[in-house]
């Protein structure tokens, strides 16, 4: 039996998340070598193993100029946008009317409330459109909203902070068994390359090496994503980035108090049973707690916990590698989902 | 006028700690070039240039076996362990006797109650005077206990973590202006010298670099130490210490919530009085929040914080480098106040 | 068309090497699951995901007891070996009756020259065993000797360092274009897999972070399989390698005079038309010189080149990953070429 | 007696050279607090501690706008200059006249032949000024020159490569013990502060951590001096760098063929004499080589070196920090030597 095979196109492969994607979707199974198109901008590249020679030798990789016509043309079904928030927030309006489906790895589309959006000073110069597509798009942690992704014509693929600690939260906040009026504290912690690729003094090797900073406390602009999918209330939780001297992974260390006392036992069961047949979520039991390095090139998120002696207060662990399950792996794993596919396609 | 210069002794230089304290002691104004002493086992070597090359070109650094009749011929004044714990426990009811002045790197002397000393399992052959050391016992951190160091016959240096979150908190702790029942976190990071010299699978550069780990939480040794000398129960501190691939630095995230509305103003204020005159501890002004980076090869012990809108919740960030602030500078801080000199002596 | 599987073996899938093997073998495409096997020693853990959690979450990946009963039961078609020479020594004598073809890791199998072999001390048992065994061999680099290895009953696969430096010199050295009598010089570092998982004072973090260090000058273990392949005598090569501050990776600079002016287009053709076919191999197009980075995570090796105004003198860049190209890698390419199959097969 | 204290100025502390020699300035027991200046140029920080804030709590450390005005009216006797060589280039030839003696840390006047020069591609507005100052400059090597040093009205600070080549190779090139003809190659590794404080991609964490790569070969800007200092022909020595993913340290690894057989005493023994009484060259007796953490944080230059069974081939290692013997701890160290002073003030 032939499987007809999806077109896909991939917008800002020049960027780590969008390289990463773009390595994944070059073997995934299910589709056609991707269009890779880049923004009509001077100095970029025309191959992208000019930017990435780690691509070298398998022919060439061209990144054609961007445009709907193009996208088109080439008959995408879906398109990835690897793009800075304003520009997926202009596009996107103008490619959901062609039928085609997108899934944007910025924060365009994420967040529903007003304040929390406010932080990226979005300038829609088409309400109505911006607005319309906000009605379609839906959050892509497949583990929270594996339905409405399936069918979703726009999906708003998490920020990589956010889907370490939605993910080591969601299962107990879900369940009630979590205090949340004596305040949750997330502790994360990221490798550079979730700084992105602009060269600035704070991503100067000599800035990094041998240092570790915290930044952004109280104010970081994923803290909207989560607190919209865990439904907290902003004073319920804080949230630490730090900058950590490695290229990539995410550690969160997660701090609640249980509404209820429980055993250790009892909260490894309701992370297994949340997680259950869910390909991506490793729940680790005690005491063995996950470690950046275990998740690293692969698209788990990896959780665990430590449980005081009061059985109160807890401790959770949550590891991602950031440009995979926090980025690149995880609009995959999406594109997986919406197509009917399996979780893991392209992705072991 | 000629000043009397003192004389010295380390037991220990070996380490990472005992070698950063003997490049000390070897350049500081007060004192005759320092004894290095060795315990009597196989394989150590004989000049302290073959461990650390680092000392090479400058003449010998012999390493002499170490014994109570050595120290009285050398007419040594004052002795810094920098030993295991089981050996300083074993020592220190052995020198005290002589009138030599003890500075104990170790944990061996740090502890008050029972419980918080039932960690490190101590097996004293004489009982009694390993009580007479600890009632003569002090904990040596100077910008709390400034007066009983200066008479001390033994100072117990605090360890690393302790010190980083112990002078993170104790402004705003001895204010009465922590809300101490809604529990306190202190997620501290530290580079691997901390986990000492001793070549494991846990200390190998494979297992450390990429890579973040949490460990021993809510059973690490330092927490008695923080929990005694803020004077809080046991359940009123989480504290959670993570291996960073970086070879020294400490940086503690501490997490409060404040008893009474404050500004931020107000916050700084407190730390500023409780410092004031205290030459190594740096408060920072908001936004500014210190980096492992800025008190790296220092004895500063960097302080600064983060004040939520709400003026409740508090985000303190605290910083020193774990071989200096928190070990061997340390020591010789203590050194300075216990002879009445400048803090700063040697320490520049 | 059900095309039939092949059942093989790994002995020593708790080291680096062995693990990083393990994965490729787990997903190659023409492969019933591996056996994996230990050494019956005390305090060896009984699942492989145990000693790499990066594993978890697939089932178990047991590790039986070693027995050459073991591999005939399980009908073994092919055994891999990642275990010290030694142990590679004394069991393939009695693997090869058996039928059972063998890759090995170690360099128990790699050098002709009685004079090169002798510094691993080889102490054989079974002198004649250990001798029919030699005859077999194959030196494992599938771009110098494909049609042997094809054929082989054993296959020697090559040190790290040597892949990387015989593969930067061969094109050239065979086509007798370099002026031997002046030297060539390999100036190569090593990320610290490469030292192995044992936990030594060298391999602590704190000994390699920010450092870099030059050993084994002049008589590191792999110059003679470089000499052997390459045809080089002793006094012509001088092997310098260096250990990195980074987990994995090798880059060897390496320093030849061509014996006739060339030019670089020249250059470049005699190492294109060398791994013309070759699928693992890059040669890089002036002035694009190979990175680490490049070619970390894959199986390729990296060369890339830079000529002298003189036409003479040549710089030579070449990179692999150690634990890939290096190790694992190279060794499922040996298979692949072992068995008729695209030498991409499962490295991809 | 009380002695005169000098009166220094620095223009370009906001730079990693400049920073580090500011540092050693404010401690150093010969010189008045360093008059600290910057270009007027937009953006800069008014404050070093600012810039970086390891400096603080120590008072201010205002950064006044540069002009010769100035100087003159602070007195100031001795001006360092940490700018790029084009500032250099045009300010020395306003400044000598003025009798203030200069210690310029760029390449502006280093190079005697307009050959090595060219590559700078320097524009003297006033050719005749610049000629003048070119008779004046001294290259400030004081293990090579500290005669002319001591006298000297404008000290060229050596290149951070240049110091660990030179000093490596000095002592034999100098005995004519080398065989020349056979071509040197120094293979050197440096930090990523060598390429400066500016953020570009190249000294983006992510490209440099777990990399490593060859630049620059036969092209680098510091060949010139190697070539002028060792008195060497271009096509008689290799040079090339490569860029480490550690913040500071240069380790050069140099190979040379002797003109005459030798012994390893032999050659220890020229090395001695070579640096006797220069307090800032270390000679490593065999098998002990270098390594960068030795003469990390100090102004070491350390050598060492392996001499082949064949007693001709030689491999030589060298390191230094390149911020400190590399830059401003050679700087001091000229100072010192300027002023009659013993080398080693203020660097210990």
């Amino acid at each position: 039996m032939t499987v007809a095979k999806l077109r896909t196109a991939v917008l800002g492969a020049t960027g780590y998340a969008g390289f990463e994607l773009t390595r994944i979707l070059l073997r995934h199974p299910r589709l056609h070598k991707p269009l890779l198109l880049r923004r009509d901008e001077g100095g970029q590249s025309q191959d992208l193993a000019e930017t990435f020679p780690a691509l070298s030798g398998n022919g060439g990789y061209a990144l054609e100029p961007f445009s709907i016509q193009r996208l088109k043309k080439s008959g995408v079904d879906l398109l990835f946008l690897a793009t800075p928030h304003e520009l997926s927030r202009s596009l996107v309006p103008h490619i959901v009317p062609e039928g085609i489906r997108v899934i944007d790895l910025s924060a365009a589309w994420r967040l529903r409330e007003d304040g929390h959006r406010a932080v990226y000073g979005f300038e829609d110069r088409d309400l109505e459109a911006a607005s319309a597509v906000m009605k379609l798009a839906v959050y892509g942690l497949p583990e929270l909203h594996p339905g409405k992704i399936a069918t979703a014509a726009v999906v708003a693929n998490p920020g990589c902070y956010a889907t370490s600690v939605i993910l080591g939260l969601a299962p107990l906040v879900r369940a009630g068994l979590v205090d949340r009026g004596r305040g949750i504290v997330s502790d994360s912690k990221s490798g550079v390359s979730g700084a992105g690729k602009e060269a600035t003094a704070r991503t100067h090797f000599v800035s990094v090496a041998d240092n570790l900073s915290a930044y952004g406390v109280f104010r970081h602009r994923h803290l909207g994503e989560m607190l919209e999918q865990l439904g907290l209330a902003s004073e319920e939780l804080i949230f630490t980035p730090h900058l950590l001297p490695i290229p990539r992974g995410i550690l969160s260390t997660i701090y609640v108090r249980l509404s209820r006392t429980m055993t250790a036992p009892e909260v490894e069961v309701c992370y297994q049973n949340f997680y259950a047949g869910r390909r991506w979520v490793r729940v680790f039991s005690p005491p063995r707690l996950p470690e950046i390095q275990y998740s690293l090139h692969s698209n788990y998120c990896d959780v665990g916990f430590c449980l005081a002696d009061d059985g109160r207060r807890l401790v959770i662990v949550s590891c991602v590698d950031n440009l995979l399950k926090g980025a690149a792996g995880q609009a995959v794993q999406n594109m997986n989902v919406m197509n009917g596919w399996n979780e893991a396609e392209g992705l072991n």
